[in-house]
């Protein structure tokens, strides 16, 4: 308490550093950042606790942006206690290759925790965090090593509010009782087409009261700080729910457009800018200017966390000795190391062994490998029996008051929220001592698409287990069955999307899902048995594509992946049988890795000369890549029994050898 | 009020129809339509109005399972009152090419107003067939004659509870006030993956209250018909909000399992249907028993539904006679025809008419065409001045209590709810009176990639304005600029992806759009100013790709989309100026409508013996179809003025014509 002169300097600096920015780009948001000046400045100096020079400490308090377009109230603030952005990049704010895109981003910035700006994202990442912070405090605090305790707080706006995936992970939270997440929701009134009041009339804080999280209002947010500060311990003090504070504020405070939407996503014209200036005490003739007091007290704060930390690692060092091997497997996940040897225990697979869904068989890899990598944390968005996501033992992730699990479990009930757990996800990564992994019906990842791409932006490693991946499904007919969607995430970028044909296909995705430390996962399962194949071995899969049957002089390749691929060698023993004709089989388990192969490689599995076919039941798009003709699925699919269903569209070795041999025969004379 | 033996019986009749059709399937879920029998009874029989006879009837009351995995239960009703729904079709339950797939189709089935099962979406659909019920009233409903006054009815699940598009929709549904809106919340407390207490604890009426509905909760939802049926009557006498009723119910009522997840998705065993049909005094050895009283009761309900139905034509020809321009615009409507002409309003530009984004020449068309095309209801997900979505004297849909808009409005300010703006779309569509246009940035139709799937399956007519549709947005940043969309949509059946590159084009997409009654249409539009091409027409666009510059011996085709096709025309220049070379420039604003161009045609487009190169700001993927050579982004953007980041990804005409000598370059010899 007790706010001065130097407070109201800082909260100022804020919000000329926001204007000169977003006037120097030419574009960008100045009003949350000038609105939300106040409580950033308290928020930071009072309650959280965090070193600019080691952003990766993991028991600092965590900040999520929701509102990401704000990003110059982030930007303005890492500055100001010594983060690694200068005044340099400020002024580069929104230009090519800077720190300081238009959104933040949290893999080329640091202090930035997740990447936020599509609304809604930061809000659900915010709420992973909260778990990883409770989960990871409960496996490794101990009596006198009160080791992971951080608060995670997160800005959000209208946006936010309004968008489903923050009503899925607001309620998940207030279902799991996350203490240490306190959510500060900017009430501003104003969003891109205005007054709220034209679409956004609901009680926000009722709404939060019903999914069982302590609300509060703070009525003065352009200038209560004292009241801020009380909103916040009191949140702090409340343990055994998520916390909002509805702080109403003025967008764009101090403009002269303050309050209505001219401030919301347009740079100030610049004789409001001097007016803003002016207003605050500054010169308004001069740009980028911070006070040196305003540093030096952003620096004195900046330290006292630096020696946080420092106090930190000693008691860590002390932990290490006293409890050597919890010690030892924090340190390990500290480094971003796996166990050691963990790989081994992936499941292998002989010709021999019975055909199995590759839903069982990715339930396998996660009952032999669970102990072995103890920060997999799985879960499944209502579908546990369906995804077989659930290891036997499993603990639930829950808290502990419900009966029905503990903090310490390693399986997460994410409820039939599918963009909310993805969301989720992306924040238990971000946090940095689990590895999530989540399941939904491949057909419903396109639900949480919005937070899939910002997986694979992010660099965050977490893995979407599909199940259900086709037509093969069955009787759930087309609303269920995925027609575009391997075509949708193999079109993203740094995402590697698996479609395994059998178990050691299975354990290879696992393997490279894994340890791509910087590259998410969407394993597509299926629900019908796969027979093991003749030459599917690990070595060969984690290659992305191989040959599963070689054949000299072959007429012709076919190229497919996961239930496919058996179906392409049976039709490769029918074309050999009634036509005399030799067909090679490859199997393709992920483009994006395929196609990171050497060309040579390529080249031997795709030879030129002959001609080929892709088979996979679903669209065609993207197969012209890798075949010269495609039987694939470009129409929805139907309700029956899957073997039926297969029938009905041709999915039958003699449908794939006749158009097999269509295709051997077009391609006779190009030879 | 007054319920009896009979209605017991009928009860009783749908649940063990139910029970048959998923043993006989050996899949599907019983246990909701076993728990939901009672309020499906008293809700069709005490309060809907219909005509079995002629589903299409306008000013029929709607029914939506949201849990369409309950759909035996809506076929079951279906057939009882007389629907095309055979015995036969209740026993070819979940089998190929059958009209009672695993979950309800509206294009296939008669009775079913929208296509659910995806949980969340039926929710959201309701939202919307209420807000075309509001605003076609509004419109044509006249003193004396209240010829648009229908209820819609909704059935939502917990599953559906969680979803994000449901919580989007039900606080849009709040704040417009939609009183003739009634759901029915299966309050069961099961989920699939058991107890929805691992999950789901919030309180949900106190949530919806929030949202500002109307709020009541009939406990014993099993047995207290009269409950229900004063429930309902209370939510219709509400008339300024929206109505939720809480129904507490036994999942699988009857069944030795009832109240467990065990009949959630899972038929009965044997013994167990046995069971049940001896507690409700059918005979246990008897399959698919409907009783005559039930079908007589049934079918009484139906007749005075005709009856109604002749009613209201008869006060619709007199409204015809009174209203005589109103009375023949709602006939047209029910017509499905388009109103007579208004294509000639479409824009059409000359080379020399001024560059301009494509989202303003969408605007411009809307501009034009709104008063022509009077069933047009556009509408942003917050992103008005961005989208251009509105035309200049547009009023908003609004309750007129709020004193900013109308119900007859035709501009819907669906605020940040990307999804729940899809799903109200494909529930305005369904309504039969509208054509819904929706914009949002390009990148966050991916947001409402659940609800788009199901306007394709659904055969909607909804149109996707898609602005922002590329890096060429800028300074927003790679968060905010799509690389995998249009591959996404691409690669979705019945879907028109339409990317023009100038006015004409621009035109020619909205004229396929409004035209093609049952494909819905993604219009992916730029932020940046476009030049107008020199062959462009609205007649070669129509085709989906057309040539855009044309030369004789050329030595290469440019085959691109959108802002990237006048990039190619310069080149093209480029090419011949600097290096002596012919390149053709061939636009494909739409795969979808040029793959199903004869043949020849598109080997004019696509000669063979030229080489070919894609050029297009994103992922290549798919674009192997029409080029040798691939030009794209298969990386995520930057953030920065867009002329910066399109010459950082050297998509510049120098940066086109080098990798066009290098295409040139590689299949010399093959020539």
């Amino acid at each position: 308490m007790g706010y001065g002169d130097l407070d109201q300097l800082a909260i100022n600096t804020i919000r000329t550093l926001a204007v000169d920015a977003t006037f120097k780009a030419n574009s960008g948001h100045p009003g949350a950042p000038m609105g939300m000046a106040p409580i950033a400045h308290v928020l930071f100096n009072k309650f959280m606790t965090f070193n600019p020079k080691n952003p990766n400490w993991v028991n600092r308090d965590r900040f999520v942006l929701s509102n990401g377009h704000g990003c110059m109230l982030q930007y303005a603030v890492l500055h100001l206690f010594g983060y690694r952005i200068s005044m340099d990049d400020l002024k580069d704010f929104r230009h090519v290759d800077s720190i300081t895109p238009g959104h933040p981003e949290s893999h080329d910035t640091d202090g930035i925790e997740v990447t936020t700006g599509p609304l809604g994202q930061g809000f659900a990442n915010a709420v992973g965090l909260a778990i990883a912070q409770a989960h990871t405090g409960a496996v490794f605090n101990k009596p006198g090593y009160d080791l992971i305790n951080n608060y995670t707080y997160c800005f959000f706006g209208d946006g936010c509010a309004m968008e489903g995936i923050a009503s899925e992970a607001a309620s998940t939270a207030g279902h799991l009782q996350l203490g240490n997440l306190i959510m500060i929701y900017d009430d501003n009134h104003i969003s891109i087409d205005g007054d709220t009041k034209c679409a956004f009339t609901e009680d926000v804080l009722k709404r939060f009261e019903a999914y069982g999280w302590h609300t509060q209002w703070v009525k003065e947010g352009d200038t209560d700080l004292e009241g801020m500060e009380a909103a916040i311990k009191k949140a702090q003090e409340v343990k055994d729910k998520p916390s909002v504070i509805k702080l109403t504020t003025t967008i764009g405070f101090g403009s002269k457009l303050q309050g209505t939407g001219g401030v919301h996503g347009n740079p100030l014209k610049e004789d409001d800018c001097k007016q803003v200036k002016k207003k605050f005490g500054f010169n308004p003739e001069e740009s980028f200017v911070v006070p040196k007091e305003v540093y030096d007290a952003y620096h004195k704060h900046a330290a006292e966390g630096a020696a946080a930390e420092e106090e930190w690692n000693q008691l860590f060092s002390k932990y290490k000795e006293e409890h050597k091997d919890l010690g030892a497997e924090l340190q390990r996940r500290l480094d971003g190391k796996l166990p050691e040897g963990w790989e081994k225990k992936l499941p292998v697979y002989k010709p021999t062994d019975g055909a199995q869904a590759s839903r069982k068989l990715s339930e396998k890899v996660l009952e032999e490998i669970h102990e072995a990598v103890p920060e997999l944390l799985s879960g499944s968005a209502d579908l546990t029996g369906s995804n077989n996501t659930r290891w036997k033992n499993a603990i639930d992730f829950q808290p502990p008051s419900l009966g029905i699990g503990e903090w310490s479990g390693r399986y997460l009930r994410y409820g039939v929220r599918e963009h909310g757990m993805a969301g989720i996800m992306n924040g238990i990564s971000a946090y940095g001592t689990l590895i999530p992994a989540g399941g939904t019906f491949l057909n419903f990842v396109s639900y949480a698409a919005g937070s899939v791409r910002l997986s694979a932006l992010s660099h965050a490693r977490v893995i979407y287990i599909a199940t259900h991946d086709s037509i093969g499904l069955g009787e759930d007919g087309p609303t269920h069955q995925p027609i575009e969607t391997l075509a949708h995430f193999r079109a993203l970028p740094n995402m590697m999307v698996w479609r395994p044909a059998d178990g050691n296909e299975t354990s290879a995705a696992y393997y490279m899902a894994i340890t791509s430390k910087q590259t998410p996962s969407i394993l597509a399962l299926t629900r019908q048995n796969l027979p093991q194949l003749e030459n599917s071995t690990i070595e060969k899969a984690i290659k992305g594509g191989y040959v599963a049957v070689e054949a000299e002089k072959a007429n012709i390749t076919l190229v497919s992946t996961g239930s496919e691929v058996s179906l392409c060698v049976e039709a490769a023993k029918y074309l050999k049988d009634k036509h005399d004709v030799t067909a090679r089989v490859v199997s393709i388990p992920c483009f994006e890795v395929f196609d990171a192969q050497p060309k040579e490689y390529r080249l031997q599995c795709l030879p030129d000369g002959i001609p080929s076919m892709s088979v996979e039941v679903m669209s065609t798009l993207g197969w012209e890549r890798y075949s010269h003709e495609q039987f694939g699925l470009n129409r929805f699919g139907a309700s029956g029994a899957y073997k039926d269903v297969y029938k009905k569209f041709d999915f039958v070795p003699e449908g794939i050898a006749r158009r097999a041999m269509a295709t051997i025969d077009f391609y006779k004379d190009a030879k």
